[in-house]
């Protein structure tokens, strides 16, 4: 089988055969194939597309290349949930102790957070103590006796789709929806669950701009969890604005206690209550969206979830009386209110934009090796459709003024970020779509 | 500049400036731009193609790559002529002396065969003592007293088209239009002519299969020359079946001998004498097309085309006894004669298959490292719309037995070239069509 002749056969639209694509994969991570082939390859796909089987090979090849979590041991079926990339977006941290308190084991690795958008893994680090390396052992006793843990991924998860994602990063490469399913899938797949639920952001701060885009992706997704025979369901969210109130490491932590303990704001409860009702149906905890949704707002209320968080925290060594009092976690020394200049509606909150303002402030993270601070950060407190008058904060600025902190260039951002129109303005939807292997409902 | 966001724009669809394609060559030539991005890339650009003007920046930045010859010290208008590639061509063996008996003078740098298309280079190494190899100076002098010579190509002439020609073998660009226009002009504008005609192969036995294809090839070529200020010509001819009728090196200088003595096939005669009518015209040496053919043809019908070809193999340090006794040039110890198993009328005469079984007999390069036996080849009887009895032969060939000589698979395989049918065929045309910067004109 010679490397041209597959390159050259995607290249005139033919569709590769499972041992085609194996030899791509095998041989490129293997280093027998070189990064040339493979980019030419890949800028291929990026014209031809790929079928679903093609895709679902290419995921599992992936899936394939280094290690595999095997979570049988863990009785019950294992529901993981992925995003893909949002700002204030806080639902894992809410949802793998709700779903555990529900009885649905939640065995979830995380990564850290690059650019604009938060990684769990970083979140969980502002809780004093929280270990977020654990061994195979222990992450599967956890989850065993606790119902859920969340850790770091392991370094040797689709070696295949690290190195193929380096290349496409710099091949401009990325943007291929068969390419983006698959990285995305095999990593999900490669970490053991039964069941797959995907947040697929769509709007400006995401990076699918368009719904139809946010749609074409999540098919292409949940056509390889069917392809593969893990169920699959993908909600399209908004990322039009960010979903929580917080943007910063410890601060989303305190949001996201907030919306274990019944309290928050409705935007991220509710996309939380979304997804968690199809983990909770995918689990088999519940047989019906409504009865799951109850169920979940049930363990909210009787103060199990945050009973469960508790537990988890305590787990993997972190301090859990954080919970009761968050400023225990790291804090900011300065606050900065930004205000509204004139008086009228909130037409536009740009997360992006927000994302990139907290990133200036140390939040997050510029390149791979900048070290972040996880006390500061953004609380909004006003979203789009809100009504809002001259010298009324928009945004409370939490800093730690010092080296390289850009305190006015956050605030630009921040007002950038926010436009005002005259005209009252309507809410936006949190959920636009969800597609099930049954195909696509709109709301 | 971003080498990943130049990959971007070419993919969707842009237009690279000058100094962004300038950015591509230059750093891929010194090798600050790897491999894998320029695949990506040139994928690019075989799915959205160049501009024009994109196209002349790249061959201008390829040909500025290494060495560029400087002929303006020999006067007058100096022509260079280029194949696409082609079985029994031996065109360029014929134009340099006729053009030079005409007064033009034709500096010629040229290949090696490899695969089933035979090389110049090889072809005049036939010639007992023929040097292919010539400093700056030897070779300029010898254009300026002589009016032509013809050797091998230098070392350092357009690297940057080598190293890209290198990639695109192995990542299945090769056939995208304005890159194989730019690799051919690159190359012909470095070797410093004023003006170009182009023989563009059409055909079974061309790498340009379809007469649109070629046309297409042909303009982008024009174009580039247009662009740059090189008057360009080029010709589309018949590649249906091999242009003379010999195939081999010492064979087929043994028909360039013939057709420069005015005999020899009429089909090599005919295309020889149209490109050269160009090439008269373009050098200044006749105002029409009509006054070109009768001024070429009055050369080699005075003997003095046949006598520039001997003073040009004496300037070379060959034996231009050959030109008398061509048996002085290497030969075979065998001839086998293929015959034709029924009557009828040629009908299809494979050039590939053709170049293949020369190749099988060691006239020509399965790999760049193979040596060759210039004595050897075929020499054809038989035309398409030639009349064939059961019997009489088809082809000579020319063998010298040995090592890895696979004499029946050759004979196999002129025997899947030639195609015999009852009725009567049409002989086919030998020229489809030029291309001029004025526009296309068909035959």
């Amino acid at each position: 089988m010679r490397t041209v002749d597959l390159i050259q056969k995607k290249r005139d639209g033919g569709e590769l055969t499972r041992e085609e694509i194996a030899h791509l994969i095998r041989g490129y991570t293997s280093g027998q194939i070189p990064d040339y082939q493979i980019s030419a390859w890949a800028m291929a796909v990026f014209f031809r597309g790929m079928t679903d089987r093609e895709t679902a090979d290419l995921t599992l090849e992936m899936a394939r290349s280094g290690d595999q979590m095997d979570l049988s041991a863990i009785p019950g079926i294992k529901v993981d949930k992925h995003s893909t990339g949002g700002v204030g977006d806080t639902t894992t941290l809410i949802l793998a102790p709700l779903l555990a308190s529900a009885g649905v084991p939640v065995a979830k690795m995380s990564g850290r957070g690059l650019g604009h958008t938060g990684g769990t893994i970083d979140k969980l680090e502002a809780i004093p103590g929280f270990q977020v390396e654990r061994t195979r052992e222990e992450f599967l006793d956890q989850v065993t006796r606790v119902g859920a843990a969340v850790i770091g991924q392991s370094g040797n998860i689709t070696p295949a789709d690290k190195k193929l994602y380096g290349l496409r990063d710099v091949t401009a490469t990325v943007n291929s929806i068969p390419l983006i399913a698959s990285s995305v899938m095999s990593k999900k797949i490669a970490a053991g669950a039964d069941a797959i639920v995907l947040d697929v952001k769509t709007g400006k701060g995401a990076f699918m701009k368009t719904l139809e885009e946010s749609i074409q992706l999540a098919q292409a997704m949940v056509g390889i969890g069917t392809e593969v025979g893990r169920e699959t369901v993908a909600v399209i969210t908004s990322m039009n604005e960010p979903l929580g109130m917080s943007i910063g490491n410890a601060l989303e932590v305190k949001e996201a206690i907030e919306v274990l303990g019944g309290r928050g704001h409705a935007s991220l409860k509710e996309v939380s209550l979304v997804l968690g009702s199809y983990m909770l149906v995918l689990g088999g905890k519940a047989s019906d969206l409504e009865e799951a949704r109850e169920s979940l707002k049930a363990r909210i209320e009787d103060g199990s979830a945050l009973r469960k968080f508790k537990e988890m925290i305590e787990a993997q060594g972190g301090d859990s009386s954080v919970v009761d009092d968050p400023s225990r976690m790291p804090g900011a020394a300065e606050t900065v209110e930004v205000k509204a200049e004139a008086d009228g509606y909130v037409s536009s909150v740009e997360a992006e934009e927000l994302g990139l303002a907290a990133m200036l402030l140390g939040a997050g993270r510029a390149t791979k090796e900048s070290v972040i601070d996880l006390g500061v950060g953004l609380v909004l407190h006003k979203r789009i459709g809100d009504p809002v008058k001259a010298g009324e904060t928009l945004v409370t600025l939490y800093a730690n003024p010092g080296d390289g902190i850009e305190l006015s260039a956050a605030e630009q951002k921040i007002r950038r970020a926010y436009t005002v129109s005259e005209a009252p303005v309507e809410k936006p939807p949190l959920v636009y779509a969800v597609i099930t292997k049954e195909g696509v409902q709109r709301f």
